[in-house]
């Protein structure tokens, strides 16, 4: 009777993640930095064209829907998401959100060479660092980090530590919205900074059980009665992301693009990071020198994002960043392929 | 018989280093590195002082000589290449080396405390970085790289693949010293920086070998025959080092401190990497991604030390640098601190 219930135990645990997954899911980490990196430089080229012809999209414009640039840019974007989200439905979040990193790295090779914004010194260096960097968090990757079933996530969802985080997410959440946003929210960037990547944490991990809903229920082990658990869940990373949108349009609104972008991966990525560490317990079989080189890893792809921002400092055009009115108008996508 | 034969093979090749061994080299290669890059800014601190008050040491004078805080510079400086020379008789050149980067990064801490050298935010991200790229250099260096004996040194050394590489060294130093060194020498930073870095990695080969040769004699296995190789061996290690002086001195004589050092840096780590696979094998049982990891993190020391060395670029005063005079009139101990 006893062995049965450990099994039962065990067969709810988190479980290390087959050598092929891992492999997918990093393709598609890389490929969706890729795609997204590339689309901020085709819309930027389409929004380039466009104002020399017509009138500006800041303005009013909808010119920009008649340009099948535009659209490829548009379409390459929403392949990135797909993308990035099939990653976190295969691979660890430890692996996938610090890998974001590679989208600034493409965005900046591509707007050197097809909008000649040049690359300094700086941000050559932090062209370097983020491969290394990425190469780094690759090698220490946690891998064990899959639960068998919606239930066994479940379970493990409603257990305190977990339960604990929502509660510091959701608490940070509201200070932020009626207290500390409408005061110090012009003044420090980290403070709507701070909500997105509270809110972008629960949204990553909500996509991770969505991805493993989407799983089971191709292979057929979705249970019936999940499917409403499925729904609440797509409604909450719809409710998440709106929250990021509208508070990291907010940031955009008051501070540069590349003061937004290196505090945000920062961020983002350490809560991803620890609350994925809370939900998997991804580290706990890690050897130490392989948690000190993911840390490593990490510290360093941070680096390479402030050296890639600070290198488009100057000419106030981060390779991420369309104009603001562009993003006031449309919404930024920065946001998506960062959390998605 | 063949297994004898076998045996007699096993006990010449190069054999794992035990953990102690490791981690004294690396607690000494660390250290070395503290003591070398603190003897600088004692150093210039003493001669900051002693311009104040006296004949500038670059005009002739010996005041110097006199004053206790130049003494102390010497004896760190001291007390840092014995530390380093022992790193390299515990540890594999290929962890020890890249190592050297901590100089730089304790040379411009310092330097923004006690001498008032401001560390921008490039200089303060090259040392963050120094850490990292350090910390994963360690993660992933090789720990097999130990010959037994002198002897199975000598049978290893006197191995086709290691002639060719002292054949390759040589052809280096000879056409720099008369052909390329006086045309190109004072045009490109490479060509002196070559012949040094060439020489340098014979250098710390011979270290390594003299570091055993102690170590066997206070073990009392090292046969009297083995004496003559020994000090063979310590006349080489004196010539390297005053041959590679001399083109240093060259070097910064027409270059900046903040060109040279990095490209020293590079230089000097990649022959040492290469030399030390070639005698010791050392990459040969480590896994693809060790060695992947060991190449990330010796990338990252590297852009730290531009980092560092770009950050005071403006102020023409690299932590590294006394003035060039002083190097002219006393010889650059950069060198050493790099080699032995």
């Amino acid at each position: 009777m006893s062995s049965i219930d450990s099994t039962t135990v065990e067969s709810l645990n988190s479980i290390p993640i087959s050598e092929a997954d891992f492999y997918i899911g990093l393709c598609l980490a890389v490929s969706s930095s890729a795609f997204i990196g590339s689309s901020f430089i085709i819309k930027k080229i389409s929004l380039k064209k466009l104002n020399k012809v017509g009138l500006r999209a800041s303005a009013g414009g909808f010119g920009y829907l008649k340009d099948w640039t535009w659209w490829i840019g548009f379409l390459t974007m929403g392949v990135g998401e797909l993308a990035n989200f099939g990653a976190y439905a295969f691979a660890p979040a430890s692996l996938v959100t610090p890998l974001g990193a590679l989208s600034v790295l493409v965005s900046a090779i591509l707007a050197s060479k097809f909008l000649h914004e040049t690359l300094n010194a700086n941000g050559k260096m932090g062209c370097i660092l983020c491969i290394l960097g990425s190469i780094v968090v690759v090698i220490h990757a946690p891998h064990s980090e899959e639960f068998p079933s919606m239930d066994a996530l479940m379970v493990r969802v409603l257990e305190p530590d977990f339960l604990y985080y929502v509660f510091i997410v959701s608490v940070i959440v509201i200070v932020i919205m009626f207290f500390l946003g409408p005061r110090y929210g012009n003044k420090y960037v980290a403070v709507y900074v701070a909500l997105c990547s509270a809110t972008g944490s629960l949204t990553v991990m909500s996509c991770k059980a969505l991805g493993l809903a989407i799983r089971s229920s191709i292979s057929g082990d979705l249970p019936t009665k999940d499917v409403w658990m499925v729904i609440v869940i797509f409604c909450a990373v719809i409710c998440f992301i709106c929250l990021q949108m509208n508070y990291l349009n907010k940031a955009l609104d008051v501070f540069e693009t590349s003061i937004v972008t290196p505090v945000y991966y920062v961020m983002f990525t350490t809560m991803v990071i620890v609350v994925s560490a809370i939900l998997f317990k991804e580290w706990v079989n890690m050897e130490a020198t392989s948690v000190l080189g993911a840390i490593c890893g990490f510290g360093i792809t941070v680096v390479a994002i402030f050296l890639l921002s600070y290198s488009n400092k100057k000419t106030n055009e981060h390779p991420l960043a369309p104009s603001r009115a562009v993003i006031r108008q449309y919404g930024s996508n920065t946001l998506l392929s960062r959390t998605v």
